[in-house]
């Protein structure tokens, strides 16, 4: 379903982590598995898109429904055949973003990324959405509260996701073999009826089939070709990932593709026989799959292993784009696209915000979309094939550039596969423009946009540090460290201790407000400092307005003025409390001193905490 | 209304702002004017909540609206004599939670404290649902939506308080002045007439008068006077306020006082004859006030002044909440009974958070009720008489130790109002417990074992500080400068420039992970580093975990263990950009580091801001 999908147990890009072995790499059956989840689970709404828009025409019009499904297949096969080059050219693993910014430029690399990011979020709401419908579906009591369900399978994911979970390919396996194998029962099952042996499921949901039967026009089928082909989604996943397989990747990974390929495209076409054969309509609240699952099988444990198989295996596909966005995220942060902060793969937290990230926006689309899959599926396909398109369009200027037998013959199916997933880009953002599909319309240019932005910062930001240069030796100034002070308490004692330590001059501050109680306060203080006599002058900074910040940055700002070459530095020294509560009896004077300093002067702010134990 | 009133233009602890003349206080006419906008505001609730009440026993309960209402006169000129004396007794401003502190000891000012921080707060509740009720009952299509209408009168006044306002006695004087105006005008004419001159504005709403006519029974009298006290609600603020009047302070607020309560219970006393004259019903959607002035002055122009007038002042009344609650605030911070943070004036931000506490406890109220006065009126009132118990019950103790003319004669006076306040409080208390009063039985205790629990924390943090003694000397120890490392550049240089002139010692680290590309960038700085040759040595750490902050945090750790008398400073540099946006740029790897280090080392963090302009 995704497009850069993170092989589960090895990230695509092959730069970590270096200590799996041989060993822990994927043959070509175990890769099929790992890999193939996405496309597989896009089983359960590609059929069901196709149905949905030709019903627009009646009966007559789901007739067209095989039709429609073998120029899927086709498109499928072409598809493969292209990646099987891909991956053969890309043994690092070829994005559409890896192959547009070697062959196509900056710009086009950018709209792939930015077509990759929309996809891993819609990824997110089209399988959560699937997943209930799956549930659904099973439970017609819970149809009306889908959004609720959406919602709150969203925040089981986000959750497993924020507290980190181990990828394995292993935990793959064997929901996806479950699903396809249940899919492939089904299917041979069906093949020996004549008609449903159950319409249980259905029963009691209103039809959405036309009761103006029309003619069916070459638009329609057009329409129906565009929305069947969101069940495309995921056969890139194996050409990003060759490195994770064993030696020889890529002859492993052209042999888990072309599977996958074979997989699909019997499941989709052994549907699409079903749905013709027992004349499905599309009712509203339960799913083709589950009406089939009904036919073919019966309403009973079968019914529900298939659709439980489906769920899960669509839960599992959302969370591929929790383990995907966050690699791309940091490619891009790599090349100072994004900010860096999505390359410090460092502190766990760093990462936390891309995962909230994705869950809100996610959260956003299934709110938008009401819970309901074919509102997401448009938009969902356009970011797909643009990224298919550019892939492709990047390996014709790939095999220009190469020398080698038959480049003319593989230039001409990379050609072909381009020019069909472009004219379905066309096709589906034409036919679903009003749908929703503007959306994406204006949010790729605007991602590119932000990703200049970023780009062109960041190489500001590198000239005015010299990055890349050997800056000039750093020598030593002159320290003057100034102290804020309120009270007197082994805190100051401590404070000034640490600022005689780093400081050749220390100057305590006080700030004074011209009101009678504070007044009292100062010359307690100034008497108690007499006594103390630590050997630092107290210096007195008055402020009529009650400020604290502001007159000791105004302070700092003179005396750095008056003696250039001196470095003036601002020790703040604050009370680090024993239980977490306690940090709310903090007063803040130090986060107010630390504020106004940082914003109005140059000074090194330093921070002193001293533990209450 | 409220109990703590903040006199407009001066605050009632007299120790700011100093620098306002005598020339700038109050005489008895504006301080009327300024200080009783709360109390004057009350009428608007507090007949209605008689009414309401009384309608329970039919026709004939809402008969004994005015001998009610007399009793609730008698209970105001009773608290008017008392607070005369109380004005005498403590020309500082003699809040319950001073008279409490002086005579009753801690725990009792803390209740006192803890009635009226609820009471602030629900001030704010019960003015903005009474205000936009005043609206709704002009313009009656808008009563579908009155919950919306009080939050969005709630925000106005606190997106008001955000932005800063000016106090001034004189914006409160005029609405203050038509407000009374009109209700009096209203009463003068209303004695004039036999009947009603319009019922148009209650035409067409529900009754709700009870229609089985029970016995007037003496818990219906009870509650019908305990729900009217809340009409009492702000004739404490002129107290609070002495240091506000011009000199001679205490005659000329007693004036004040007295001035007060004589219109007050000319307003109350008046009203109540005009709903018994025209034998007003309590209506839904309508108020009593609105049903007055509809049938004394007609359905006119004349009537939408005095709807406007109530809706202002009430809107004003909350308003005095938002001044008077961080003034309170103060004080219990002073006296460690609350975090530090809400004594510190000096800058801005801090008085928000009290602002925005304010206001989301108030919109909770507001969701709670609905945005029906009649649910809070019964809140308020408890806390207000708990105030007024204890202010009373204080001066009582106050005369005993006093050796003055007539102290007995006064003592008793505040006796007999103690008294009578108590009784109320238990009455309403009782009375009103299963419709919301158990809310402020359990919210008041809580309140006053936060303030003990905060003290208690203050007074171990103090011990531990040694706070009120002279501290030790402070000594110098030699300093080791640690600076985090990851690429060259000048902020580099400018990092190592800073630490040389801080520390005895310096040394870079860089942290290392076990993958291929970051050992390569690893080397790349190791052989830049040995080209720049800066002086100081560059230590490797090396994390299998690829974190980043904790194994700085773990080094730091370590060289202060090794070497004891050595004070180790962390310097993390980070650029500081042009534009705000840019700060999403940063790697935010100073924070990772600093948030590691302060969690497991005593070391002092320095952050230094390198300017990119």
């Amino acid at each position: 379903m995704s497009v850069l999908t993170a092989a589960p147990g090895a990230a695509p890009t092959g730069e970590e982590p270096p200590d799996t072995g041989e060993r822990h790499r994927l043959t070509a059956v175990t890769g099929l598995a790992a890999l193939s989840l996405d496309a597989m689970a896009s089983v359960a709404y590609g059929p069901e898109a196709i149905v949905l828009v030709l019903a627009a025409a009646g009966a007559r019009g789901l007739g067209f429904t095989l039709p429609v499904t073998l120029a899927i297949a086709g498109l499928l096969a072409v598809l493969v055949a292209s990646y099987r080059q891909v991956i053969a050219a890309f043994p690092d693993g070829g994005g559409s973003y890896a192959v547009a910014k070697r062959h196509l430029g900056a710009r086009t690399s950018l709209v792939a990324a930015g077509s990759l990011v929309l996809d891993y979020v819609l990824n997110v709401a089209v399988a959560v959405t699937a997943g209930v419908a799956a549930l659904t579906s099973a439970f017609p009591s819970l149809y009306a509260d889908r959004l609720w369900l959406c919602l709150a399978v969203l925040v089981l994911i986000t959750g497993v996701n924020l507290r980190g979970i181990v990828d394995s390919a292993r935990a793959f396996i064997v929901p996806t073999v479950v699903f396809v194998g249940s899919i492939l029962v089904l299917i041979g099952v069906g093949l020996f009826r004549s008609a449903p042996v159950s319409t249980e499921a259905a029963a009691g949901h209103a039809s959405v089939l036309s009761d103006n039967a029309t003619t069916v026009g070459a638009l329609l089928l057009l329409k129906a070709f565009a929305s069947g082909c969101s069940a495309l989604t995921g056969v890139e996943a194996i050409a990003n990932a060759v490195p994770s397989f064993k030696v020889p990747r890529a002859k492993r990974a052209q042999h888990a593709e072309i599977a996958l390929g074979a997989v699909l495209g019997v499941m989709l076409i052994g549907l699409s026989v079903l749905i013709s054969r027992f004349g499905l309509q599309p009712v509203e609240g339960v799913t083709v799959l589950a009406q089939l699952a009904d036919a073919s099988l019966g309403h009973n444990w079968a019914f529900y292993v298939v659709q439980f198989a489906t769920m899960i295996l669509l839960a599992l596909s959302a969370n591929t784009s929790f383990g995907g966005l966050p690699v791309l995220l940091k490619l891009l942060a790599r090349d100072n696209y994004l900010p860096h902060v999505f390359a410090l793969k460092a502190d766990r937290q760093v990462h936390r915000h891309g995962v909230l990230a994705l869950a809100l926006v996610s959260a956003c689309l299934l709110v938008f979309s009401g819970g309901d899959t074919n509102t997401l599926v448009p938009l969902f396909a356009i970011g797909v094939f643009v990224g298919f398109t550019i892939a492709q369009v990047g390996m014709v200027r790939h095999w220009r550039l190469e020398r080698g037998p038959g480049r003319h013959g593989k230039a001409l199916l990379n050609g072909f596969g381009g020019a069909l997933t472009g004219l379905a880009a066309v096709v589906v953002t034409a036919t679903k423009f009003d749908e929703g599909a503007w959306l994406v319309v204006i949010a790729l240019p605007l991602l590119v946009l932000a990703f200049e932005t970023v780009h062109r910062a960041y190489t500001r930001i590198g000239e005015r540090l010299g990055l890349g240069r050997i800056p000039e030796a750093p020598h030593r100034d002159r320290s003057i460290v100034v102290v804020p002070v309120s009270t007197l308490s082994r805190l100051t004692c401590e404070a000034l201790t640490a600022a005689r330590s780093l400081g050749d001059e220390v100057r305590a501050v006080t700030v004074c407000y011209p009101d009678a109680e504070d007044r009292a306060q100062r010359y307690a203080l100034e008497r108690a400092w007499a006594d103390w006599d630590p050997g630092v002058p107290l210096v007195r900074l008055s402020s009529e307005r009650r400020a604290l910040g502001r007159p000791i940055a105004g302070y700092v700002r003179e005396l750095a003025a008056s003696a250039p070459g001196t470095r003036v530095t601002v020790l703040i020294a604050e009370t680090e409390p024993e239980r977490l509560w306690q940090r709310l009896l903090q007063n803040q004077r130090g986060a107010v001193v630390a504020h106004a300093v940082r914003r109005d002067t140059d000074a090194v702010i330093c921070r002193l905490r001293f533990r209450l134990t």
